[in-house]
């Protein structure tokens, strides 16, 4: 009988019927504690938030499993050696496609000018078709690769492009620069890593066709702030819809905030639903305790 | 070789081009003219604004081919006794599923308080997810199908309801009731008949939950604007985004436009284009020749 260590204080009040409940749908009837002794603990369930921070003395854990799919923050913890599991939720999946989708429809409908529009003006000017709207999806992981599928279901031409190699997707430095060189619509979905950071940067945002938009719901340093800022000013951006920041909230005196070509959501497009969240992380101690491998688990090197 | 009339003038220029190719491309080698004696014309190619509203003198005229999907101003036409047939484009197909899938996620969103947040609030409260969200949409033709099914594909419960019936749909006035009893949002795809009319009147808006959406890129009078006005200053109504109107252009002086809880789309939601429409033309003008049966032909008893 696994014990489970709920290690994100903030979150129990959310898991705390959801989480057991999710266990015994898959069989497993160990109890979920928020305090333990770091030996007797078999698994760790861990946010950002959590206070802990030294695994060492979790020796006889089988892995630690995150609340949320991005784990920046405690993969490069020299004290975890466990095996540590991301967050692939398919209600925080469903969540990004909606984002990205209506947000790329918004844009492509050019929607803006008629749900603002004092003057009243009537001007039956149509947009293309999706068909003449080409999107660079950047990042093909599981988010990625279902937001490029559900673009390409409604006509758009989705070009992917991921910084390792994989089938169908461009990939490499020379693949970003076919990618963003016909995008008028672009959507940041790359894990924050040391190579990502800064990816879309002044020479990158040149690369784009005038007026290009860019989408943002992926991770906040993915993008030069700066460099945006300028590009926005010199109209090289149409404009940029921004879920995640460097820091969050995004403070009030973030020139984001009042710029006219920036529309701000505040991290909403993909959160982590308690229900089906929980039912990831039952899965995957079931499988623990059955010996069968892990879902979603880390790759250290990589990062993600 | 078949004389075929282009009697819509406002749109030669569009067409003049296109509807030649396009013939050329089925192996139709007829004229395309603007001017003809009625005698000697075999098709007659038809918009509402053509000044064209006398067929009686074409006695030899095998079909009278819309370039608009609504027919309602020709229909009752009595001197119009030669086949009828609607402009069914894929094109106008493709941008009305984009026009509807877009408001759709716009309102599930809730984008608008982050397009316009003057007080700068980050309040990171998400929407649910497109599978907790009932869609209805009323009116299952070609149009309503392929909104449907797009938004199916997005997880969106999707209610479809019919004047007569269809398999998979409700239909008749308590599958109305049923429709519009648990629609968060509401699509309006109906034809404009005499049965159509004000269809969304007091009685059916107060059968919706309290705050829910209209979207009407259908027809202007399937909605009594006076009710929808109340209904949305009661807060019954959350929301309307509207791309069609009894009288368009809008009337600057009408309180739509004023209105905090309507959106004015200046009726682009599906608009024709030049070469897929052309195209559909030319097809039918090909079937006239080889004795086929013609494409998208009006039902005069049902008006559309």
């Amino acid at each position: 009988m696994p014990t489970i260590l709920f290690a994100a204080p903030s979150l129990w009040p959310e898991y705390q019927t959801a989480l057991p409940q999710a266990l015994a749908e898959v069989g497993v009837t160990g109890p979920v504690v928020t305090e333990a002794r770091p030996e007797d603990v078999d698994y760790i369930v861990y946010a950002p938030s959590s206070p802990l921070q030294d695994f060492t003395a979790y020796t006889r854990t089988k892995a630690v499993l995150s609340l949320w799919a991005g784990v920046e923050r405690i993969v490069g913890n020299t004290t975890l050696t466990q095996p540590l599991c991301r967050m692939v939720d398919p209600g925080l999946t469903e969540g990004m496609v909606e984002w990205v989708v209506g947000h790329t429809l918004r844009h492509h409908l050019g929607m803006d000018r008629h749900i603002v529009n004092p003057g009243h003006v009537w001007d039956p000017t149509c947009p293309p078709l999706a068909r003449e709207r080409p999107v660079a999806v950047l990042g093909m992981g599981a988010l990625g690769a279902a937001c490029a599928a559900a673009l390409q279901a409604l006509n758009f031409p989705v070009t992917g492009w991921s910084r390792t190699e994989r089938p169908g997707c461009l990939h490499g430095e020379d693949g970003l620069r076919q990618a963003l060189a016909t995008a008028q619509i672009v959507v940041l979905l790359l894990p924050k890593t040391p190579e990502t950071e800064n990816l879309l940067n002044a020479a990158q945002l040149a690369l784009l066709p005038q007026g290009a938009v860019i989408l943002n719901p992926g991770r906040g340093p993915l993008i030069d702030d700066a460099a945006l800022l300028a590009a926005l000013d010199a109209g090289q951006i149409g404009h940029a819809t921004l879920d995640v920041f460097r820091v969050e909230p995004l403070p009030t005196d973030h020139p984001f905030w009042a710029h006219a070509r920036v529309t701000v959501t505040p991290h909403i497009a993909a959160d982590t639903r308690t229900s089906s969240a929980a039912r990831v992380i039952a899965e995957n101690i079931r499988r623990g305790e059955a010996g069968e491998p892990f879902l979603h688990l880390v790759d250290r090197a990589r990062g993600y």
